[in-house]
């Protein structure tokens, strides 16, 4: 299945130029090259978590972002915050349209449920305790139980403070282990959001591109209890203190500047094998691709513009927008590209290596047959998995799966639960069940749900569930209108749409589902023992991957290290540092992309129509040339957006971009079209990241939004 | 209507920088600026047409195009030849795929048939002749026809010697006409087009655009009789020997080179009113594109990719797409420009200049008014002029229309003849008749028939015709499926689909029409008289314009004269010389246009399926680098397209680029998407037009076709 395939093997992707995301231990090695680039805090600050600018970064899981103030003012990208914006919002009170700006701490608002500021407080490798039980010879179903366990155990351990949040993350495929401890602080609370015309002004359309001219940023602030520990929302809690933050720059950079950033990029792909690479590009992306364009047809056809429905939809909408544009770029990109050529030609230089020796031969020649097996293995059956992965675009029978299962996993010890279904993180299932208020509409839901099982009803029979085909009465032979009669009833009979009715069945026991007439919680428990035999088998996959992949990583290692090249991990949302220069490039032959935008380039994209609709205010100031202290004097103007070579990717949403002295210069917040297919394929000529300028940020809380409370707040720098 | 608007005042837009097409004859007064620029030759030639290089530059009718050999080879751009491909190809030979190259004499191909080379022998002021009979009491309908009779005289007059095709063109919206004399050779033959996917690479994706990789050359060669007179086509003529011809440059130019290009502009409107303006970009621009989409859409839906019906209709298409494009740009430059608050403030200068002296008051006030009221009533019926337009897309109804009305026409003296319906239009006329049968298919005429009286069915009743409303069964309630019948029967009962039928009706009588039973025959009479009624309203209309354009229009250049500005009459196909240099621009803030495309850029954008779409072996010779003598150090590879400021519109497409020693440096072809705007509001940033480079044009003779005859017969210089 696609949301268990493991990552595989690089080859000679060394470590060039400014490609990497490396972990903070590894930047010692580095602090030649850094501070020759321009860093001028000392590079073993970088090593030290509980060291500034380290304590100053955090997560949010999902999106990057840093402390500005010794009062918890956190801040992060205006698409980051933009669920709370939503969560907040109703067609009375749009804050979508207007922003949102709190001028006391009384008047700040919860963040939509779920929402969190993670501050990572330790990092420690746990290789041997994670495989710990394991032999060569342990089948793959095994294997995978027991890593399984293995990481439960080290998480219920480090998590017993009762206010941590741990993980034991991957390296290298497998072939270490490390164990990430972050403080969890759950009262979030909104801030400042500009209004959308300035936060995503652009859209969809200017998603992915340059010139750009967007105003991505926002503000939460973290609260703790008066203790100061972290604890659920209650008026008596106060902004959480944080042991560092950063500055930020009025003055910020200049073309060719050095700057870093230092976030949580979610996931890369720099390692896998090249039949890996064929069939996600030649095969994935494309069919991914139909699937998110024809569910977003979907959600435009049922959903009015500025309705209570589409209101609902925008987030979903906006994801499936930006991946689908993603994969569209994968696919162009890689047409024109002779990446799984080099990455063949990398893995006969490999192979050739390893049979040159014959002790290496013994070591590694297995590995590479035995991953090849693998893949193949796992590409059988991509059609039924692709489906099935997009099957979760409708709500109500995917919550009703979630909830069958939940009372399934209850009855079992915390520890021998499926992940997703422990004590610890029921919390955030209740929240999800709530979440599902704003982020539903039942036309909506039931057009998706007739589309999907359009697409599951053309798998051949093998790959079909029979529960799936019964309930549905689906066969070889498909009547979308009977299909539509079973979603029509079967919705008009459920109460899952209704919160309380949710909640309630988290509490539920099995044979309480089992006795329900509910259609869809029927549905959920008549396909469930199939859905587990899918399960087990691709878990037993996964645990033969779990052998294999290390091994070959290793291979990969050893090489590149009889190289003399350094090998960075692929991203998976653990603390990463990059860094690099403020730099254009030449996208295509005959075009060039300059380093900066400017605030007349807001006027001059503007058309009044969303997305290009900036506030009437704006284009007056623009009109005056009212820059204040922030305009760039080579520029002429206030820069509003900028390129840099960072190495960044999906995670790295809202990641300070800090020049030498770490200050905040600019939020990291997308890349350019070129450089969407560096998540594998890293090229130095173009891929640029794009970050919101802070004097742009400065500019539009002083003179737009008068946010001057937040401009106190802060410590701003020249 | 639209076709009849005659054009109106400027203001101020001085010429300044690279703007301006001038007449030849305003070229001494620039000589300093030019020599200044880089020109090497005497500016003093540029005013004589029987000089080099005035000499060598031709017209085709619509596009423009140079000698280069001593043996009447002509180049211009492969858009420009396209229809003599498209009419020499079959599913069988499809020389649109293939490309074509006649390697000896014997080879060469007749053109489409209607293509003429014109070469401009004399340019006479005939303004007191053009207007001789008039007072300011002459009622516009007389005004209008007695400058028709006397353009008519004039015409036949100097047309007399039986080779020449002349014209009485109106200058400075009718202050000045001008007779252009030239000499029209009507045995043209193709001799070489590049393959579609080189001639056309980026079809229209690209079109309008940069950057671009386009190959947009093509030769035609002109042929005469035995004595050197021009003759229709016969196997005895012999290449025609021009008084002179452009040499070819190998060495090309480089960023900041002096260019001119000297051609034949079509069409611009500097000079308009803010209120002919307003109605054209919010109005006519956005109706007019919808109608072009509508169209193709039809075109698309009712001709499969490749079939015979889709190659008949590919330059109907390639026209439609253009300007939907056109228009398109229009309307989103426009939204964000202040052109017609600059208008409108130049107006009120100009207002201003005029009341300020009581004489001058007197002698202009009045036009300022009075153009003003005739605007009003153009636009009063804009919604009916533009279907009417739009109707000769639906060629059989239309056909039936003009066979019809030459039957009348005939009857009369040559000299009182509507233009296009004299004795010298007739061979055109006939060739028209003849090309239908290349460019039509039953089904999609049908289906934009239908599409055309849906739009027509929307008017308001009092602007549809009683004629047609009754023939097709339309009143306020609109039945498409009975106006379908009607037109399925129609087009079942005509024989207007046969070509012989169509030659035969060019030599019936006004009775024959009248006694017929061919449905579409029927409707061309029934319909006759009703349309008469609109043309002679439309030129009454027409006549009062031509009172008072004229009159404010010499308050423009008074105005401006007072400035010390020097004006240029708009583009009306006459010969115009631009001048300017190699330079690119910045598009958008944050993005800059370079001024050279290269071979890599073409492998860059190739993904296999059209356009882009170039041929294996060019690739293949990309990828060796094999640049021969045409590449360019900077740039290191061969340049493709270069982007100059030279001030362009279409009727320019093939014109000569040439260096300060009017060699040919390469052709243009086309202008930026931000340029398009440039026909009414230059801008000295924004206007770029784009060239095909000559050392990319010889390079692919050398190395894609091996078109050594050619290369041979001209003269290549370095």
């Amino acid at each position: 299945m696609r949301y268990f395939l493991l990552l595989t093997a690089l080859l000679v992707t060394a470590a060039t130029a400014d490609e990497g995301m490396w972990q903070p231990h590894q930047l010692p090695d580095l602090s030649d090259r850094l501070q020759q680039l321009g860093l001028e805090i000392d590079a073993q600050n970088l090593t030290a978590l509980d060291k500034f600018p380290m304590n100053a970064v955090v997560s949010l899981g999902g999106c990057s972002a840093s402390f500005v103030s010794p009062q918890g003012l956190v801040v992060t990208n205006h698409h980051c915050v933009y669920g709370s914006v939503q969560y907040n919002s109703s067609p009375e009170n749009n804050l979508l349209v207007e922003g949102f700006l709190a001028r006391r701490l009384e008047e700040e608002i919860p963040a939509a449920p779920g929402s969190s500021v993670y501050v990572t407080e330790a990092v420690t490798e746990v290789t041997a305790a994670t495989l710990a039980g394991i032999t060569d010879s342990t089948p793959g179903i095994d294997r995978y139980r027991i890593i399984e366990t293995n990481r439960k155990a080290l998480i219920a351990d480090c998590e017993a403070t009762g206010v941590h949040r741990c993980s034991v993350s991957s390296f290298h495929q497998g072939l270490e282990y490390f164990l990430l401890k972050q403080l969890e602080i759950k009262d979030i609370r909104l801030v400042y959001a500009p209004a959308t015309s300035i936060g995503k002004y652009g859209g969809d359309i200017d998603n992915w591109q340059w010139p750009r001219h967007t105003g991505d940023f926002g503000f939460y602030r973290a609260y703790v209890d008066v203790d100061g520990r972290p604890a659920e929302f209650s008026e008596d809690n106060i902004p959480y203190q944080p042991a560092s933050f950063l500055e930020v720059s009025a003055k910020g950079v200049e073309e060719g500047d050095f700057v870093m950033g230092v976030g949580y990029p979610g996931s890369t792909n720099r390692y896998r094998t090249s039949s890996e690479i064929e069939n996600e590009f030649t095969w994935f992306y494309p069919q991914a691709r139909q699937f998110r364009e024809d569910l977003m047809r979907i959600i435009d056809e049922n959903s009015a513009p500025g309705s209570q429905a589409r209101i609902a939809y925008e987030s979903t909408l906006a994801s499936l927008s930006n991946y689908a544009k993603n994969y569209q770029s994968m696919v162009e990109s890689y047409q024109h590209s002779d990446f799984v050529n080099r990455r063949r030609q990398e893995e006969s230089n490999l192979a050739a290596w390893i049979e040159s020796d014959s002790s290496r031969a013994q070591q590694y020649s297995s590995a590479v047959i035995q991953l090849q097996d693998l893949i193949e293995s796992d590409h059988a059956t991509r059609e039924r998995d692709l489906v099935s992965s997009y099957m979760s675009y409708a709500t109500l029978p995917n919550t009703a799966e979630r909830l069958y299962r939940l009372a399934i996993e209850k009855q079992k010890p915390d520890a021998e639960r499926e992940p997703g279904y422990q004590q610890r993180d029921l919390s955030r299932f209740r929240q999800s069940m709530q979440r599902i208020s704003r982020r539903y509409d039942k036309q909506v839901d039931k057009a998706m749900l007739s589309y999907l099982l359009g697409r599951y009803a053309e798998l051949p029979e093998q790959y079909r569930s029979n529960a799936v085909d019964s309930f549905y009465g689906i066969s070889d032979r498909f009547d979308q209108g009977q299909v539509e009669q079973i979603i029509e009833d079967s919705y008009a009979q459920s109460t899952l749409d209704d919160e309380a009715t949710r909640l309630a069945w988290m509490e539920k026991s099995q044979e309480e589902f089992e006795n329900s007439s509910d259609p869809l919680i029927r549905y959920a428990v008549a396909s469930y023992d199939e859905k587990m035999l899918l399960e087990r088998s691709d878990k037993e996959l996964r645990g033969r991957f779990q052998q294999w992949r290390p091994r070959y990583m290793e291979a990969v290692i050893a090489y590149n290290r009889s190289l003399d090249r350094p090998i960075y991990a692929d991203a998976n949302s653990s603390l990463r540092v990059t860094f690099g220069q403020v730099r254009g490039n030449q996208p295509k032959d005959g075009l060039v992309n300059q380093p900066f935008t400017t605030l007349q380039g807001i006027a001059g994209k503007n058309t009044g129509l969303d997305p290009f609709n900036a506030p009437a205010k704006q284009l007056d100031l623009i009109r005056q040339r009212q820059y204040g202290r922030y305009a760039l004097p080579s520029l002429g103007s206030v820069p509003v957006n900028y390129l840099t070579t960072l190495d960044i990717t999906g995670g790295n949403s809202g990641t300070a971009t800090m020049n030498g002295k770490a200050q905040l210069v600019g939020l990291l917040f997308d890349g350019v079209y070129e450089s969407i297919i560096g998540d594998w394929d890293f090229d130095d000529d173009k891929n640029r990241a794009i970050s919101v300028d802070s004097r742009y940020m400065l500019w539009v809380m002083e003179y737009m939004d008068g946010a001057s409370n937040l401009l106190d707040e802060m410590v701003i720098v020249d």
